[in-house]
């Protein structure tokens, strides 16, 4: 009998790294191939991608990628997967155009020239070995979003990706609801559908109310305006413009990836830039104050971004000082409330004025709230539904808007990441799951969770290390030079300098007394010097830095 | 001329460690005595202190210590100040009886034995050199909670500690404003209020207001509740209690700071245990789910907290299950929002029901808000304005208040942690500025900011440590032993293991290439193996981890 198979590499009982695999008769589609940012405890770790062994194992029955568009949490581990495939395969890429020229800066950042990538238009209609795929265009904060319907034997499996239902969006398209409409009609077998906002009640306010508010908060500014935003929300870049033109200011643009995205969305029609209104950086100071907004980087007080530059007063072109006006457009991604923080209240320090959204309604999420997902679920009228998109609240709550509209509490299946639900004519199951979890990118370098390094690291930076080196005669096994004793990072040793001395003095004795007994193997001398030496540096300093000895036989 | 100094050595420009120095003739008296806790950059470090280096230099003028409340951020450095002034003084501790209370265990535990606690009831007057001083009740979340005012030649200084105008304390004693207007009447020099609620318009709610509502959420549970607050929010655990007692459920209280503070403050009488309600942790199952409430630590996500072990189901005590309703009788700490969420996202996954304040106004603050600070202001109706207690932004809006309220720009300073405001007959002004900034505790000893031990961790953290110990003959300068490779937190080396050999080939050869040269100096070598090698691991490996050579001559 034909079975459907769906899990989530990423994306379940978390927010970021979403990754899905969608497979019948052996034959694999992966929706979405996202990234996560480290937490604080991963140290030293500058991306989290999702396990995808079950990829790299089933290689050679990957179809084809399809990405829904443009964010990192959804295009962002593309590089790193499709490298490490490429041994036995490189499936095409299919997107909206947007998020395929995304796709493209991005490999063509790591070289990786020779990947298929297909701009879809909503609507086509492509075979994808047992499936058809089918884009559908719904309204997010970045262009180009699509939902993504792949239909086969048993039905259709409807996968969101992001999205909202902003009924007046910036570009005039709103989400394809006759689409999703018509899907429904026809029978939609599964939705997989965004969680971000399941506990957000009503409708989300639409993008295009941004517009007026950010132009009442730049009509108040005397001097210059900065507005920080996402880079990729090229319809709020275009808000700022518009809201600028109208007050007769020029605008520049900051940051690298402001730059390119603007770039890259002017290019595709995404956004229009009046004739004389934009700058650049470096003509800034060639006009008034109050004839400049500059858009920049570094909503989520990010350490290298231009704005935190600027409140640090460390930005090449930009030098802020009182009476310039700074704008939040965005509000804080949970986890960066500190780091923004700090950057506002530096820009407060020089004496700029700043603006968040508690001053005035200047952002609008990109993700639908509680009723715009029923919404989705009565017009989609699933006969499974599987919460996508959110820690395990949201998922939870999401399954509970499901129930709210009449869905059966057994067709909703809340899944954590390498679950898998099974869908045959008989029904719907979770079966064996499969591995899943995080890999770490270090660098340029992919390892995984267990890796010894990142133990280290945590040590090291807790009480830093003893480096203790012995060194004996191969002849006679006994001391032939003074113990060298180096230390790095471990605390206040400023008041412990004679704790080098019992150091050197406690390896003279280690290694006299393991002489005496006849000991000689490198590796046990080496053992016995470290757990005298811990115990001794414990004892004087109350932390246990790590402790490496070194003995090297001349 | 008689001149009246005062000077905060922390508590402006950031919310935390809050200490202050007022003086006049060579005498000083400290109010508050505060720490912090360290942000995710300070790795390794426990908690932050003022740099308290002038009290140090200015030891023997100490006349008094003052606190104003039993908080971390008022009283916490109290042991580290008073071990480090104790070769030259010890100068007698003043506060209300719970704050004495609470300095005292802390001391305890610090092996403090010889510091002269006094316990004042507001009102009291005491003799503190050229100052007289008074406390005058104020509310906050924690019972005790003084103002300070200190009476000299030129006028009186009114610290107001932290505060808010609680006009329905759950004590029913709200802020004693008639003494606050008669000194106000008398005449106040300066203002010294806490700002930390200065971006929040009108009036913060009443603390009896959070009762009715915890127990309406009581009452819609069904199995069993599980409370988290601060555990020195005394009457907040009050009103869970009361909740508890009106719905005939049993309180179990969890967690070291909770049943302390409980304990001290059952035994002060700010809190009321009615008879038979309380049971102790090992009793909870004797109850059914229905009937038990158990109040915890760890509302902030903090890793060791009872909440925080029960979420990831490790409490020795408390399994939770399904059916649980968690209560977070308050709000995450900017910076705590991504441990709470964690918290939160884990209690989920267990399938407890969680209310936050998000569902219910569970949760009141401790701090005035700006129609509160403006109240203050007109009480008081001082002479001049130090906006205390407040990072950059509020202690500007708090200015701004002020100006509200008619108060001259020019009487109003906004100071950094360090700068002296100095008050003579002829006015107002700032002074030379001292010392002031931050120094860590890391483990039991204390340090400061510029420990090279703290950039070494960063480093050792980012990408970690090579060592590289090479061997020569004092004799010849060659080496006499294969040159020993380790390395510890660098990532991913399993993959570059001909790195070692290639290290041991340069070391080699620049020891070679100086042994021709005649470089002989031992620091030389090092320098050189250095320079080399971070070259060679960095063309390699693309990160930069510490490299150490050591040179040993035998």
């Amino acid at each position: 009998m034909s079975s459907l198979r769906v899990l989530a590499l990423g994306g379940l009982g978390e927010i970021g790294k979403n990754m899905t695999v969608v497979e019948q008769d052996g034959r694999i589609v992966v929706v979405d191939v996202g990234l996560r940012f480290p937490t604080p405890e991963m140290i030293g770790i500058d991306l989290v991608l999702p396990d995808f062994s079950y990829l790299r194992e089933h290689a050679n029955e990957i179809e084809a990628i399809v990405i829904t568009h443009g964010h990192e949490d959804h295009l962002g581990a593309l590089p790193w997967v499709l490298r490490e495939l490429a041994a036995k395969v490189t499936p095409p890429v299919y997107g909206g155009p947007l998020t395929m020229a995304m796709a493209r800066s991005k490999l063509d950042e790591h070289k990786l020239r020779d990947v298929h990538l297909v701009d879809l238009a909503p609507g086509d209609e492509i075979d994808l070995g047992p499936f058809k795929l089918e884009l559908i265009h719904m309204t997010h904060s970045i262009p180009d979003s699509c939902a993504v319907a792949l239909s086969g034997e048993l039905g259709t499996v409807l996968l969101t990706g992001d999205y909202k239902f902003d009924q007046t969006p910036v570009d005039g398209e709103p989400a394809d609801v006759s689409r999703l409409a018509q899907l429904g009609a026809e029978g939609v077998l599964l939705l997989c559908g965004d969680s971000t906002n399941a506990d957000r009640e009503g409708f989300s306010p639409s993008e295009s109310g941004v517009g007026p508010h950010l132009e009442e908060v730049f009509a108040r500014a005397d001097g210059r305006i900065i507005v920080t935003s996402f880079a990729s929300n090229i319809h709020r870049v275009q808000q700022v413009i518009d809201a600028a033109a109208a007050l007769d200011r020029k605008v520049a643009l900051i940051g690298r990836s402001m730059r390119k995205n603007v770039g890259i969305g002017s290019q595709l029609g995404h956004i229009e830039l009046p004739p004389g209104v934009m700058v650049q950086a470096r003509e800034i100071d060639d006009f008034p104050d109050d004839r400049i907004v500059i858009i920049s980087t570094g909503s989520q007080g990010e350490p290298l971004s231009a704005l935190r530059r600027m409140a640090y007063l460390d930005h090449p072109q930009v030098k802020l000082h009182e009476g310039d006006t700074v704008v939040f457009s965005a509000t804080p991604i949970p986890g960066n409330e500190r780091a923004v923080n700090e950057t506002v209240d530096r820009l407060y320090h020089i004496g700029c004025d700043v603006i968040t959204t508690r001053d005035a309604p200047i952002h609008a999420s990109g993700h639908g709230y509680a009723e715009e997902l029923k919404l989705m679920l009565n017009l989609v009228k699933p006969r499974y539904v599987m919460p996508f998109h959110g820690d395990y609240k949201r998922i939870k709550l999401h399954g509970q808007l499901a129930e709210a509209v009449g869905i059966d509490a057994a067709s909703i299946f809340r899944a954590e990441n390498g679950m898998v639900l099974e869908i045959d004519k008989r029904g719907a199951r979770f079966g064996t799951p499969v591995q899943a979890g995080m890999i770490f990118v270090d660098g340029v370098d992919i390892g995984d969770i267990a890796d010894a390094a990142l133990r280290d690291r945590r040590m090291l930076s807790a009480d830093g290390i003893f480096i203790v080196v012995a060194t004996i005669s191969e002849q006679s096994g006994g001391s032939v030079a003074d113990p060298e004793v180096i230390f790095r990072g471990v605390p206040f040793m400023d008041e412990a300098g004679e704790l080098v001395d019992e150091i050197k003095d406690a390896v003279e004795d280690a290694l006299e007394s393991a002489f005496a007994e006849g000991v000689r193997e490198l590796g046990v001398l080496s053992d016995r010097l470290h757990d005298r030496l811990a115990a001794l540096v414990y004892e004087r300093l109350r932390r246990r830095p790590m402790v490496l000895p070194v003995v090297v036989e001349v």
